[in-house]
């Protein structure tokens, strides 16, 4: 069976991701990064996932890229915005896919994965340069030259298959393939039980998602929030 | 003054390439990174070198990579070859440069820093994938279209003015500069004290530096071995 290594957030896109990976036969390999993000409810929610989509194993490198500040997602004192803003927006953490990416690349090549997988899209998304197909492009020739097994000729394949698609596209193609998205946890202010608070970009495009694709939005949410 | 991020290891190379930033006129930001390397003794000396060199500050960012294992510097039951070899030896980290690059991208953005410095060197070296220009150059690529500061058009340079130079030629520069060599640890398996072993690929090529530059060798090595 092929080795894959699949960056896992806990979220929405990276639990179909998993979902998707495991399909085209790969034994999966999980990995989720604690980079110090205040939504650490993520993080149990990535491990449930890896469970219900039978992961191979489960992985979490901790890391402190909070004392870097510079992001809402790190920082309590900077807020999640409630509503659209023009530009890449405040949740944005810096170099953060790139971080991941080259953990990923790293154990990738100790267990000789053949592919990396990261449910990034630039579809129905925030805006952030490092979800977009040159982001990708460029990471793909970085790992082309990074590593010993590269310089043996052997390719790691990075790929993003829900790049192009729709929130809806990927809630579809999540629930055809067995994603229980209850277990999941997309927004950036989840409380600890993992429960959305419905109003941030993540919320709003993870419940426009739903409706779009006509299918029942399964997200807990706070208090005084329906679905 | 403008400011660059600093990747400091403690060793030769890096102190070198701190001492160069800071004579170009750079606010110099160091950064090391703990990523369970078995030479702790390195970021003694990392603080030490941030010290007698002026940055601006230091700061240490912790990940398990030895977690993932596959390299002789993380984990302690692969030897560190006292010979050369032919090939990437053992001590190759998978991915370490990538990872330690995509750490100071994130904080070279958040500090709205212009360069990004790191001692690699493709002369005088373990045959690393990750310390050649092609991989200096695709990672360059890959800040262009990463960050938020790379989409509004600011680029953050990749510096590695070390590339090209012999362990002699650096030794030489960065004497020059004002480097205390004494402070620095570049073996694979220094002791606690950052002691060296003088027969690691490390000590090897530091110890002939030393002779080819005709400079006294200031390192400090374990009892019985002489400089």
């Amino acid at each position: 069976m092929k080795r894959a290594v699949v960056l896992l957030s806990g979220g929405l896109d990276s639990a179909t991701t998993l979902a998707l990976a495991r399909s085209q036969g790969h034994a999966c390999h999980a990995l989720s990064v604690h980079y110090g993000q205040r939504h650490a409810a993520e993080l149990d929610a990535a491990r449930a996932v890896a469970t219900q989509l039978g992961a191979v194993e489960h992985r979490v490198v901790t890391l402190d890229m909070g004392q870097f500040g510079g992001s809402a997602l790190t920082d309590p004192r900077i807020a999640v915005p409630e509503a659209a803003v023009e530009g890449v927006p405040v949740t944005y953490v810096p170099a953060r896919n790139t971080v991941m990416l080259a953990l990923a690349l790293g154990w990738a090549e100790v267990l000789e994965a053949g592919a990396l997988f990261i449910g990034v899209n630039a579809v129905d998304y925030s805006g952030y340069p490092d979800c977009r197909p040159e982001f990708i492009s460029a990471f793909q020739r970085l790992a082309d030259v990074a590593t010993r097994r590269a310089l043996e000729g052997r390719r790691l394949r990075i790929e993003a298959p829900l790049m192009h698609m729709s929130k809806a596209q990927i809630i579809r193609l999540g629930t055809e393939l067995g994603v229980d998205y209850a277990l999941t946890v997309s927004c950036y202010q989840a409380d600890a039980q993992g429960r959305a608070c419905g109003r941030c970009d993540a919320c709003r495009f993870r419940r426009q998602g739903f409706l779009d694709a006509g299918l029942p939005d399964v997200t807990r949410y706070m208090v005084g929030i329906s679905n």
